[in-house]
């Protein structure tokens, strides 16, 4: 099923700059990671934001939970999910 | 380009209920015709609400605003517009 | 799996006290039923509010969707879900 | 009586890792040991978010917050407490 | 327990006046009569607003909800209820 | 003439214990002093939160100003004052 | 004592024209008595809204409260009271 | 001196159409008539919503109320007027 | 021209207790010494809050945000500028 | 295509005073050159804010998030962005 998921990252300005390119490029490597397994179909930057707009497509609640408190900057993210549902207008709803 | 796009449909209740089947219909062939055009490419419905999420991909800020203002329910929605931009750890962005 | 569901209801004043009374009854006769079957396994009263808060147990966010949607009150309104997942001080989920 | 309880918490990300984990540990306990007596039947972690959904149950508003302020976490956690009540469309309380 | 308890009231502005007028007067009724029953020890007028505080020393939050719903303006208004606590600085709860 | 105030206390998390449980200590020495003096006629605990609200009987907004920045944790308090009027329905204004 | 003072108008679009103007006419009227009397030291429009800011002058909170309700647009105002007191840069405070 | 102005037009959906499309018409007109004054410099759609931002250049906010009050829609709008100045970093301030 | 400004006040708890009782001496002072040109007509303290409400008469935007910025406090205020327009009620603009 | 651009800068308070000032003389820097290439038609200063509201000319969302993200104040920012759209009562639209 898909879930609806807003990112806002706020790292805090004083930690160190080497733990924090760690903490970007191990990021990274999660989220492609994530990405090609299948359950993270679509990731997209909010214009002027250090934010993102991700729609996820998991199992249970249970299992977007584990995904993303495993990402590396889950302890420096504000994250609001919102469950989907099929749109009856969707044109691949269509019979 | 790609916008994000949050509908919040609220027909008046004492709107005539045929018109008000008339105009689901027509906004439901409206939205089946954008997303066969290619500008319309993701649809979901907010579970619990009558509300929508979607993203557009025009080429402006002025064809997004003269389709989203062509559909029939656009008196009773009430938009919030998200600009996009490609998150560099998108996986279709990697080169 | 679980979501949290926050239900407020908001009747319009001028609705006819006969289509009213239909309707709430219907609403609980919906709500009964959707209990038996065991989908909608909490269901609570918010003190002095016309609210309510439920725990639904279903397959899916389209499941979900489905019987939110067929309640009577539905279009009378405004619904809050919140997914759910198993915390892990929950005394239940300790082996 | 039943109260719903929202914790959100936010432990300072300086706070010296051991001492973090001591008191994420001294939570847990002091979780399970308050479920195991009967006075909080049910806890639920909010997907993605370090915040979690409670209903409790006891004799009083005084009751309550000496549990909750008992809680290691509590320094660090933000509260919002609403009361509850029987629903007349809940099964369990139809005769 | 004592709940302190918001309430905004929003009379329809083309509600009937003389129905309003008794709606007005039985809501007065029924307000002494609680406040010497002794559940209701406390109300106030919040200065330019036709809205008020009260606090309610109740036994449970079903008694609690009981009464608020036996309020003849009930229907119009909106209620926050908030559960409150011996403070450990209370004049009154010092030994 | 009585005003309806909200105190919500955030010490910051890295003030010296000690100094902390001072201030703790003296706020009480003062909260009790003015409970004495009549001017502080109720304070509650809001359950599950560091917050209060209070009905102070002052002669003046300078008086009411004037006491509350005397609390030794006013640095630390996020104060919302209301101003109360009599409540027509009050049972203690009928004549 | 001083009580700053937010009015926010919001006269139904469907209320009689000429009920209208009356109500505004003995409004002004009222207005300018307040205002003659002392009470009502300042009144300022906000530039674009069909809302103001006024300052009151009154002994306590239950004169303010009388004032604010015989005003004849009460009904249809959106009223915030904040109490003031006098600063200690006030010039007119310095002696 | 310049000002930001946000305007969000809501017509009522129960107006008379051709009252409607006058009032429409009429505003046009008005607003081309003041922008050939050279008081409103800037006028733009917010995409998706039935919104303007606006800069006007007037000498007072007297005149700017007068101008906004002056609109033949503006008992539907709700406008909010923010204040700007030059910006040290605007090019055309560089000397 | 009349603006309206509320000021918060939020200094860092881990300010130099020096250099905080130098920066609101100088605050004071500057805050006189406009007052004593004109251009700041009222200034008032918010009951119970570390915030004030004020009048400017200034000749332009440009003005008021020249002598805002002067404030030594500045860099530590939330500041809100609401412009004012004379209310076709206010007393002295009867002719 | 134009994006409304409001940009609300909070430097920390701890930041090294060499660092800040150089930053902002880096921004200004940085600020004047995007103008002179025609991208950021308009930057206005709020006033008594440390914000500022712009309007940028650009050919896409990414291009938007490239310039902002390149502004060495980036960081320190809380930017949102607004899609704009010819107005259909613009001047400059009219044929």
């Amino acid at each position: 099923m898909l879930f609806h998921v807003h990112m806002e990252v706020a790292i805090p300005h004083d930690l160190d700059p080497d733990r924090r390119a760690e903490l970007v490029a191990e990021e990274k490597a999660r989220a492609l990671e994530l990405q090609r397994s299948g359950v993270w179909p679509h990731l997209w930057r909010i214009v002027g934001e250090y934010s993102n707009i991700s729609v996820f497509d998991v199992d249970s609640g249970d299992a977007l939970h584990a995904l993303l408190s495993s990402l590396p900057l889950f302890p420096y993210m504000r994250i609001k999910v919102t469950p989907l549902a099929i749109h009856p207008s969707d044109l691949k709803a269509q019979s």
